[in-house]
């Protein structure tokens, strides 16, 4: 049996730990936290995580699908780091509290292009 | 935007869905339910769906990693099947409320080889 930091020290992380998880960009501003993110059924690969994002106290928040492969994780800040300016956010496909988006493979296309990433399905 | 059924004939499916979903066996017995599944941090890919069985109103229970590749999802009856007797469960690996498992290379071998399947890391 283990303690969370041990945990950290892992290669595995606990889906109900990552939710909630705070996000902070390279220069240790908080961007928002994971409010879930995104498997692949069969392979069980996970896609995107969905960083929550503006808002006040929780209200009106919004939602940016994140290409997995962009986060790192920080045990000394207990979060994940991406290399992100809070104001690159402003132009990122997003989504309210209305819905999801479809995931087609358009969206998932221009998630990717927007931060620069490869499309790799 | 889409909903949650249309959401289930595509592809992927949200982290926050997966946790709480039913699991059923061949037989259509339900066995219990996702409690959360571990993922490898670098790669993104789900080793473990966790599965909560046992109990009474929520006590008790225990959790059983399962191989991911064992979860078949089914869109009829809104859960994940696997090919599983509840009476496997009783010598199955498992831990309870106090902690959980370290997930060493050896416990994913223990794991792995006791559902018969290849532990392919």
């Amino acid at each position: 049996m283990t303690t969370e930091t041990d945990e950290n020290l892992r290669d595995l992380i606990a889906s109900d730990r990552v939710e909630g998880t705070p996000v902070y960009n390279r220069e240790g501003e908080r961007l928002g936290r994971i409010s879930h993110f995104m498997v692949e059924k069969r392979s069980g690969q996970v896609r995107y995580a969905v960083l929550s994002f503006g808002g006040f106290l929780g209200l009106g928040e919004d939602r940016y699908p994140l290409p997995w492969s962009m986060l790192g994780y920080d045990t000394g800040k207990g979060g994940y780091v991406v290399d992100l300016d809070a104001r690159v956010l402003d132009q990122a496909p997003r989504f309210g509290d209305d819905g999801r988006p479809d995931y087609s493979e358009d969206y998932g296309r221009s998630v990717y292009s927007f931060y620069g990433q490869i499309y790799p399905w």
